[in-house]
This record gives structure tokens, sequence and C-alpha cells, in this order.
């Protein structure tokens, strides 16, 4: 792997080696000191030109327990504002010696055009509606460890509520969960599926009422304030009692189904009961895993051990362990 | 000590113990390379929901200096800009992985507020008009070290000068300067007094010229512009010809009466005289020990050595000392 | 050298030094691993009073590759908005512990303004129109590496094309190209030369045919979009007619001519051809060498090894070198 720009990209079994490696990450996570050096003296690039603290910071982390050194660009301080083309920006920060960029933004494609001109590799962070890839993946992982199933999902029915047209997450996901063997059900008023969707590998319906009771994951897409002036949905009240997880509904849930979020959550619209509340919601779980999972995507692009879990992440990087005496 | 919130939470032993701390501190800083690994694999947040270059600046500055590793949060890069709550906000940084938020805040309580939602450790860097504690505890340390007393403050007579009713730093420093054993006059035109000043344990008058050649410490706070609006004070020449220090007032200060400030100063308002032509004056002193206070408090936090200052500050983390020879 | 704040402070002898101890920074550049801990304990604080991504990323990366830790001060997030004054900036951010200022402002003068209020050492990394002398010395080194020539630039002839009135870009290249040995002609429109041009030890044309064959280098400098608003220039199109480098005319260049620019290019106004077809061009190069030089800038600044290529940089620093067995 070079780059991570589309999850259709990666086989069912690229997707679990990813997982796999995150377990490694999650258990780093966890020392008291979770920090390796894995990736000491290479360099990652935030380049995000779109706002995400959430996104930025989850990378951001994770660059830096691999002990990577990490600049963040955001778009108003850049030379972009100069007239500098995207190009020359990439050009020229490739040259001053970057391993990775991580790259989100408005336009879907930018990050594939970005790899023709750069010998760093690049991570999709999230472009347009088209992809957000490390979502997926920690979505995947979170569905994994918390539904203790092994490595397949064959059988599981998940169902993804809310904005599919403009969800770059609900794209990603159908995709990731699909090729991991799950039957996925999208939820949502015709005004916010995509025309292609009768091409998709899932199902359709217009009630999150007729899929409630019978899910083994339920992810609610966060519903944005913007798509309230296009008029595709008549107020957030109506969305919310339509499509929202209210207390009601929780209560129809299997005991085992997991309640997901990609965050940040509108409270009172695509969700009005406290998830700190519901046994089975993993929103929090989700942003944890995320650090691990980009700790994986990172370490997989930039690590350079031919058996990294071993070597670098284990053994020779975590100096608290006790040694053999000489 | 698990938060730092309010200054009024520590008994006097408790603040003289992070004084102590203090002088290692300092005297880390005085070395070639003044670093050391205490904190390494630790991450600390610096929450700022207010503008603040100098506190945040000594925060990060303090962090690193122990290797942690420090991320920076202003609001308006953050996800609060779309409409996600403070508690979602805190939440979703926890999750990934943090030791400490160093927030400032414009509404008092939000620091106590944000320790209900979060693991990690708190330490106010200022809320509203309410506390900044690490000011209190840099501002004790530097009386303490430039007038070569002992623990005790006892007979000291401080005098703190200005925007009373505003000012966290003046709320903070009289709790620590009496927990101390100091007398404090607060000083100030009778419309920048808070209502409750009579239960406070201070003496007030509202001439500088009563107190200026008595004090042992003259306290000068910053009168910000803001309150010319709210005609609090007639202007910034009679606030200045009535409570600033002026080269004639600086003459009646007793030779070994110190000058502080918090800073950002306005010059020619609270102060008229150039303070580098004041020997008494500590303000640079006061940053400097600023970063060694702040050092202090997040050892204090997250340290986790039963004997700090000789296992972690001294001898296991000084690469650069001799070593006894095998 | 305690500062680094004009490019004719410098002696030939001088660059030429500085230039040698780049070559070592390219060296580790090219290692697995970029990073040495020549600078592990110091400070270097980047204080951007004008916006650059390009220069400021420049220096922190140099920062970073030489362990030094770096922080960064935008203008508009700084006390300076309080209304504190440059001098207690200065002095504030000296007295939190820092070891060197690199300073960008758009008055000529401040960074030399500045060494008066600070002991940590100044890199002029851009003041008004006046000097820029990180980008004379990577100018320099980029033209020494790639003519292959010894360390003199006798003989060489170097066109400067562009606006030289705003440019502090062309002030100091003339000054070092001068002192290496080098004859410099400037190419402009008379409206963007400026007045005491005729004291400089130049060559003055108005039309780049007139040296488009004859030069060894040919520098474009940015043409600023501003320039129009002030009518120096009739319009982009005839600017780029006149002074531009067109595929015609690059032909026209000597098979060994290098191609520079500073970079934000604006391509069609100075430059028509792309730069990555010209094999004489060094633009990418340029922006390489300029985290080399500030290196090796930051590192004769703050470095304190008596031969610091030996002991700092090779030896002891680079822990994946084989070492000679005890």
């Amino acid at each position: 792997m070079k780059h991570l720009i589309d999850i259709g990209d990666l086989s069912a079994a690229q997707i679990v080696h990813l997982l796999d490696l995150t377990d490694h990450m999650v258990e780093i996570n966890q020392r008291p000191m979770p920090k390796v050096p894995a990736l000491r003296g290479k360099t990652v690039v935030n380049l995000f030109f779109e706002d995400s603290t959430r996104t930025r910071t989850s990378f951001d982390t994770a660059a830096r327990r691999l002990s990577a050194d990490v600049m963040n660009f955001a778009v108003s301080s850049s030379s972009v504002n100069k007239g500098e083309s995207l190009r020359d920006t990439i050009e020229t920060i490739t040259a001053m010696g970057v391993d990775a960029f991580v790259v989100r933004h408005s336009s879907s494609g930018a990050p594939q055009q970005i790899t023709k001109w750069t010998t760093a590799s690049i991570v999709n962070a999230g472009d347009g509606w088209h992809q957000h890839p490390t979502q997926a993946l920690l979505d995947c992982y979170t569905i994994r460890t918390n539904l203790a199933r092994p490595q397949s999902f064959d059988g599981l029915q998940i169902g993804i509520v809310g904005d599919i047209t403009h969800s770059r997450v609900a794209r990603s996901n159908v995709q990731a969960f699909n090729a991991l063997g799950a039957h996925v059900t999208l939820v949502a008023p015709p005004t916010l599926l995509p025309p292609g969707v009768s091409g998709w590998p899932v199902s359709v319906c217009h009630r999150i009422d007729d899929i409630i009771s019978t899910v083994d994951v339920l992810y609610l897409l966060r519903m944005q304030r913007e798509r309230m002036v296009d008029a595709l949905v008549p107020s957030l009240r109506e969305y919310s009692a339509m499509y929202g997880l209210t207390p009601q509904r929780a209560k129809r849930l299997q005991q085992h189904a997991l309640v997901m979020h990609p965050g940040p959550m509108n409270r009172g619209v695509e969700i009005s009961v406290d998830p700190s509340e519901l046994p089975g919601s993993t929103i929090l779980n989700q942003v944890a895993n995320g650090v691990a999972v980009r700790m994986a995507v990172l370490f997989e692009l930039l690590g350079s051990s031919p058996d990294p879990a071993r070597d670098q992440l284990e053994g020779a990087t975590n100096k608290q362990e006790p040694r053999a005496h000489q």
C-alpha cells in the first residue's frame, strides 16, 4: 500500500489486515506510555482544506504516538491564498521532505489528483461526498470488537440512517461493510438518497421503524443543518420524528445492537436520547478506535520493518519493558 | 491533586509544596538542556475559548520541557463552531487519549463543569472573573524568591491596585496571599470594587498614595480599555493620574518593595514608568516563573514517581550528567 | 554569529562557511531518518507578522530536524492585538526561555530593532523590501551545487528579472551573488527599478531578450498582482510578453543555464513554460535547499560544539550508523 484513497481499492483481506494491525495499536494506546518510535524521523503533513478538528486531531494524535513529526496546514494561512496552484503547493511541501499528506478537501477526487504530484503517501481524510476510508475502517473495527464476531461480518444486519446523498461516510461504509460480508439497509427519505442508489449492494427503506428492531448495528449519520436550506427535509423536528433515535425507538433495539455515529452529533435531531445511557452506544469507542486505526494506516504506509508488529511496535521500541541481562 | 480549579481549594501547605516543586523546575530551566522526560507519553491539550498568547505559550513551554505532547485548540477552528456541545467536545477529545486539559473560558465555572465530563486532569487557566490559580502561584513564588523570606508571608504588606471587580487575578491572589499570611490592601475607585468586597479578608482604600510608601509589594492590575466604554472610570488619563505608577510615586516606594504586574501592561495607564528602570520590578521574572510554576502543576497532576524530584527530575532524566562508571 | 539580519553583514568567507555547513545538512536530509539531536532542548519561535506558509514551514522543518522545539506565533492570535507593544511581546517570550526568534515583518529594520530587546538570536525571515538573507543563502547554495563550480562565482553571469523595487529577495541576492564574485544584471521596466539602483554593483537593462542567451542563471522574481493596482506595469499580459519566460525564450537559454524562482510562482505571468519541462529549472531544488540552509543557520547560531560537523552532526547523533567496536 502506497496510498489510502478509496476503501473500494482494498480487498477484504487487506481490510482485515489493517484491522489486525489496529489490535496492536489499541494495545499500545493502553500502555502507561502510549508512544513508540516506529515512525521517528518521518513527517506527516495534515493538509485540511475543510475545517475539521475531530479528524485532524485524530490523525495528529496517531502520528505523534508513532513519533512522527506533524505539520498542520489550514487553507486560510497557506499560499493557496496568494493564488498558488494546488499542484505548486504540493510540490513545494514535498520538496521540503514529507512522507505522507493527510488530505481533506471539498472536491471529490482531490486526494487522487494529488498522488500525481508527489512522491509522498496520500491518506484521504474525506473528499467531498466521495470517500472517507479511515472512517470506514474505524467503524469496521468498532463493530468487530464490540460484537465479538470472527473476521467475517457474514449475516450481520446494518442499518445506515440519514442523508445518504451528501455523505462520504455512507459511501465508504457501505463498501467496507459489504466487502466484509454484512448486509446494509439504507434508511432515508427519497430526497436524501442519491440517484444511483439502485445500483448499490444494499436494501433501501424509508422508515427507521421498519428496521429498528432487527438490525445488529444502527448507524446514524449527521444531519447537516445546511440541508434544511436546500429544502431536502421539511424541518429538523420532522426529520427527528421520522428518522431520529428517540427514547421510544431505543427500547425497540435488540439487546446486543450497537448504536454508531461518526460525530459530531446533532443532539435532538438524529439522536434525541443521551448516548451515554444506551448500553449499545459505541460513539466514544469509535473516537478512540479512530486514533488506533489511523496509527495502523500510517504505519502500513510509512513503516519499514518486514515484521512491524514484532520488531518496531513491541520489542525494540518499548524501552520500559524488562530486558534480558547480558 | 487531580485538578487545579480554584486556588481556594489548596491549603497553605499545598501551596508551599507546589512552590517547593517550582524550585526544582527553575533549576531545570537553568540547565543548558532545559528538558526532562518526566511526562513523556502524556498529552496536554490547551483548550482556549479566549485568546491568550501569553498564558497558552507559558503552558505550552512548560509541557514541552517535561516532554509531554501538546495539542492546541482555539475555538475558531473547533467543532464548537458546528454546533457541537462543549460536553461532546470534551468527551471526544478525552476518548482520543488526553491526560490534562488546560482550559481558559469566559464563563466562571466552566473548568469545574468540565471535570464532570472527562477522566483527564483539568487546569484552570482563567475562567471569567473567577479564578486564575497558576497566576496566583507564580506571583507567590515570585514574592518568595525576590523578598528572600521564609515560607511564611507573615506581616507582608501587599497592595493590589486597579480593576478588582473584573479581575480573576485579584480574586486568586487575594486568596493565595492571605493563605500564606500576608495582609492585602485593595486600591481602587468604588466603581471597580465588587459588591461583596466587605466580606473579603482585605483592607480597602481609594488612593494609591495612601499605601505607596508602606507596601512590600505593589501589584498593579491591567486596566482594560473596555471599562472606559462602561463609564466605570472617567478616562485613561484620569485613571493614570489617580492610580497609575508614575515616576513620582515610584520614588516613594520602599527600597526593597517589589512592583508586580500580570501582563500585558498598558504602558501609560497603570504604569507610566519604564519597569526596566525600576529595581524592584519583577514583571519579567513573573513570566519566567510562570513557566516553572506550570511545570510544577503539570508534574504534580500527571507525574507518577513517589519521589519525583529525586527520581524523575534529577537523576534518571538528565542524560548529560556524568554517570558512575560500571 | 549571534544574529542573521542582513546578508551584507557576512563576508564572502562567512557565506562560504554556511554553504559548507549546508552540505552536511543536505547529507542528513538524505538519511532514512533525517533527524539529529544537535539542538535538543533549544526553543525556536517563529514570529511571523506577515503570512507565509512557505518560509515558516521551511524554518519549522529545519528546526525539527535538529530536534529543537518550535513555537509558532501568528500576529492574529497574539497579544499584539490587545495593544501590547512589540517590545513587551519580545521581552515576555524571551523571559519564557527562547533561544532564537525567526522574524518576518512588513517593516524594514524590525528584526534589527528586536535584537535590542532580547538575549535570543534573531533570524530575519524577511523584513519589508529590505532583506531576506536565508533566501540569498539558499540561492547561492543552489547555484553552487547545480553549476558544479568551485567556491568562487567568478565570471558567473546572473540575470534577475522583475520587480526589483519591492523585492527583498533581489536586494539580498545582489549582495550575496556579488560577494561571491558573480556579475548581476537587473532586468526590469524603469518603473520597477529603485531610485538608487545606479549605486548598486550591477548592470541594468530593460529587455529580458538582451540577456536571455548569455546568462548562466536566469532568476525570475514573483510579479505581485498588487503592482498592477499601482499602475507600475500596464497589465499582467504585457508584463508577461516583455519579461516573462515563455517557451520561445526558454529555447534561447544556454544549455547549462539555471532557471530560478523564489516562489510562489505566478504561472502565466513571470513564467509561462512549465518548469518541470525545463532541464535547468532549480525551483523545487531551491525549496529543498531552503530547509538545509536554514538548518545550517540555526545550527551556526545555536549549536555549541567547537567542531559541530564532526561531533554533533555525524558521530554522536546518528545512532543508525555502524560504530567502531570497542
